[in-house]
């Protein structure tokens, strides 16, 4: 940043904006965050939400490392393009005067002036040499991004060039070192007093990060004996970064090791992905914590908490991290991990985890070359009737799961065909960017309550169907609700029927003369289809959308609740919820 | 023959019969018919058909050169395989014992006894040498064929076997000379009463037919100067085969040069295919008369005639005579031709022509691979409406015509939405049979009546969509209908919707992934779709099934009549006609 920009800038701008204010209003409204931008860690983005006026107020710190810039944008677009993002700029014209304009780029990633201006109450702060500037979630302007609940990428770029206007700057001419994205919930809660308890920190311990771009680290670790001695709760947790790693550690998570209490498990520390990691490792694989950039700590509501230890459950716990290392950089030592805040003092509820969605399973597939496909798993009245306490349960929490191709996922809530406001929606979803989000507002959900969770596939770039499965490469479509009372019901999952999945193979074969197995799996069956024409893929869309399903309705011993589950109606729903007035 | 079996036969099974006969009703019922079985002659068919009982005689004659046989066996197939046929069987077991049996062949040709027995009233007459039964149209036996009008498929067996029992003689086992199949209309109406009148022969003189399989012979003629300076009235027309040649003449047409009166046509006469056929002769195109095997004379109705010459109308006709010459014998020496009654005392009505069905366009299709495929063209009340006259007129006669691959034909009629009886139906017809057919029932047709022509295709032999068209690989789907009294109206046919096939066109490429180019030809698009999977064919079938028409509802000089005739829906069908009674 070259001094004259700063100081031009604040004597022409600073005094023009003199509407209401974020800090304007009291701090109880507030949730603050960060997140470094750049994986170098020179660029910390600082955001303050005040959810009572709708507003955001950004903070882009630069270290004394940061090169210097003629002109810097930062702003928001679908999925961390800069082509048709929208952004504010930052901008010093060639006679030495600065501009700062809302402005949003094209399919080409060249910049054009917003009609309306909404990048407000900018300011710079050359001690702290900071920006800092507001920005309304929803402004109603055509050109800007709307700033919703969930995953939303923030691009920024900068140069060096001597501008005479800022129309037609291109964004995307920039070398990979000026610009970049990153994925953030700028919905951060408002910030909940932390709870009080044991710590305890896992975390590697001063590691060599591998010269690679991208690394999952999986360390297992013994529980402390006082741990396994007494069940606990845990209450809170929370990131623990190594300073000056903030751009290097993507997203972590603790896992339970799901076995026999007494049964050891290999103090493994290495690739997950390795050859060499025990298979007996795998049962680590229920999750406890789970942390990704920019996430605050997770505080658990005050009358509950999430068991851990105790003589009834195995006595290990294993911690992956997913390293990000663009740079190749040999030099990294991290001993990031997670810090969990545990009680012996037990609250009066077990939190507990439950699996809304589609079942794992290779009956349910998204044609290839689709550019927003739907799936959608029931979680239907018959099902919670049977499996929640009378009473309901409360959710406080959701982590949404799907793999690569997944770019949006929410679930509905119904009750006697009656649409409630959305349990949890990500409109901007990324498998990239997986952590447990606390819910702004906790949900009661009640027996005979119907819950529909969707998932989005982007397979523009797959030349087969994308199958459901475990692999990487397959599909879920998951939503893993945080709640308590602890109940009996783990799984509340569904896939299309197995007898409308075989009218759909024979049509195939019948009526498309596609070369489907009827002795042959679904995936077999599935691959067999090709090409994926617009007519298949809806066809299919349309099989998922109108035919009866088959039902998991599992308790946590893995055993299905009693019933016939099997080719069941799609649930009723009456009255949707009405659109959303934008306040526009 | 052998002379035992004649004997024996007569001495066991004449007697056993007494019900019932075609003898013992009056002559009046009946129409005698006769067609040759075999391309040498050797085997004669006679038929008398009896309406009133619904019944029918047959009587095979052998010739003195027809070789010996220990078996025979005459019945009926779907288009004349051996396969699936229903026979009548006479054989002769190692014995020396005659029998006669009600036979059905299965899939493979083998011979298996009816469970009831209708091959009835057998008699052998040794001094005709002639094998005689009798048979009802329909016998309610689901292993018999059910004899309707329209083209039958007559086949016949024969061999030199010792036989211990007729179950499992494989008919297909025999050589060619050994079996065949004939293509006639045993449902020939009763015999009317001959027109006197002036014989105008149109005939071959002498010619040495071609050593090949199939030859369509073409001769221009001149109409004698008294037919060409009065206008006169065809009154009746039939065949003049030369004796002897039975075998070799499958059908004959006579057909009017279309053109102005003083052009001179030159008197080609040769193949009708060959290179050198002068082009102006292509317009002898106009039907006059038509013949095909089995077909009896054709007699106008009393009050009406053809009109033929007169000073309005060119000079010259032309006969095109189908030859069938299997055995590629080099001896054939033919004079056969038609011969037409013909008179200059017209009669009250003038006799007309008129085209029902699908436009000669390649705006329809049939799709690759299809078992039965329906095309229909509408003749729709707005074009009866506006084309035929207020007392209707009276149709008494049908040449229905497609080109290889048509199966069957029909004709339905509507009159304010409620159907009358079918107009003319062959379910068994063939290209290779075409015959104008004197109705059974002369039929009125008022302006506003509906006339629907259906016509079904095979094209299992088709690698590529059937698109209509004047080439014979193209198809047609017509109905030639004659009546009187002649009106304005020669053309009334339809074809989809310009707007629902650019629909059809548009969906295929953009949801079907199909290589249609929106400037191309709708044959060219047609010919983009493949493969023809059931799915795709079924999506055709429903676009003309449901789709808006245009019509051709044209004037005899090729004139539209005024009004707008395209997009226009199908006409509604209140009421169908009834499924027959049996009578089982």
């Amino acid at each position: 940043m070259r001094a004259k920009c700063v100081v031009a800038v604040f004597s022409t701008l600073l005094s023009c904006h003199l509407s209401f204010s974020i800090y304007e209003n009291p701090k109880q409204h507030l949730a603050e965050s960060e997140a470094v931008l750049d994986p170098k860690g020179e660029l910390l983005l600082k955001w303050r939400v005040d959810y009572s006026i709708r507003r955001i107020q950004f903070e882009i710190v630069l270290s004394r490392k940061a090169p210097e810039f003629d002109w810097f944008a930062l702003g928001f677009s679908d999925r961390g393009e800069l082509k048709n993002s929208d952004v504010c700029l930052l901008w010093t014209d060639y006679k030495g005067r600065d501009h700062f304009e809302d402005m949003h780029a094209d399919a080409h990633g060249k910049l054009f002036r917003d009609r309306q201006q909404d990048c407000e109450r900018f300011h710079l702060n050359s001690q702290s040499r900071s920006i800092v500037f507001e920005r309304s979630f929803d402004t109603c302007d055509k050109d800007d991004y709307v700033i919703e609940d969930g995953t939303v990428h923030v691009v920024w770029a900068r140069g060096l060039d001597k501008l005479y206007s800022s129309k037609g700057l291109c964004l995307t001419a920039t070398s990979s070192s000026d610009h970049g994205f990153i994925r953030v919930r700028l919905w951060t809660p408002p910030n909940q007093p932390k709870t009080t308890g044991q710590e305890l920190k896992i975390t590697n311990n001063n590691l060599k990060v591998p010269e690679s771009d991208t690394t999952y680290w999986c360390k297992i670790f013994k529980l402390p004996d006082f741990v396994t001695e007494r069940p606990h709760h845990i209450t809170q947790f929370e990131s623990s970064i190594t300073k000056g790693n903030e751009g290097l550690v993507h997203h972590m998570e603790l896992f339970y090791c799901d076995a026999e209490p007494n049964l050891e498990m290999p103090l493994y520390e290495g690739n997950c992905f390795a050859n060499d990691r025990p298979e007996i490792t795998r049962r680590c694989s229920k999750v406890k914590s789970a942390w990704a950039m920019g996430a605050p700590p997770f505080v658990y509501p005050g009358e509950a908490g999430l068991p851990l230890g105790g003589p009834q459950a195995n006595k290990y716990v294993m911690l992956e991290v997913h390293y990000n290392n663009p740079e190749l950089r040999k030099d990294w030592v991290d001993s990031s991990g997670i810090v969990v805040y545990i009680t012996a003092d037990l609250r009066r509820y077990n939190a507990a985890v439950m699996e809304l969605g589609l079942e794992y399973t290779d009956k349910m597939a998204i044609p290839a070359g689709q550019n927003t496909f739907p799936l959608t798993g029931h979680c239907i009245p018959q099902c919670t009737g049977v499996g929640l306490p009378p009473r309901g349960i409360v959710i406080f929490g959701s982590q949404l799961h799907t793999h690569l191709t997944g770019v949006a996922v929410w679930t509905r809530h119904f009750r006697q065909g009656i649409e409630l406001p959305v349990l949890n929606k990500d409109m901007h979803y990324s498998t990239h960017f997986q952590e447990i989000r606390i819910l702004h507002r906790p949900v009661k959900v009640l027996p005979d309550d119907y819950l529909q969770t969707t998932c989005i596939y982007n397979t523009l770039e797959r030349e087969n169907a994308t199958i459901g499965g475990h692999a990487i490469t397959d599909e879920m479509c998951v939503n893993y609700i945080h709640y308590y009372p602890a109940t009996d019901l783990e799984v509340c999952k569904s896939a299309v029927s197995n007898l409308a999945l075989e009218n759909y193979f024979k049509f195939e074969k019948q009526w498309d003369n596609m070369t489907i197995s009827y002795e042959g799996s679904p995936r077999e069956n599935y691959l067999a289809v090709n090409p994926w024409t617009p007519l298949r893929a809806n066809a299919l869309k349309e099989l998922y959308t109108e035919s009866p399903i088959s039902m998991q309705c599992n308790k946590s011993d893995g055993n299905r609740f009693q019933g016939d589950w099997e080719g069941l109606p799609l649930p009723r729903i009456k009255v949707t919820l009405p659109i959303k007035n934008r306040h526009c």
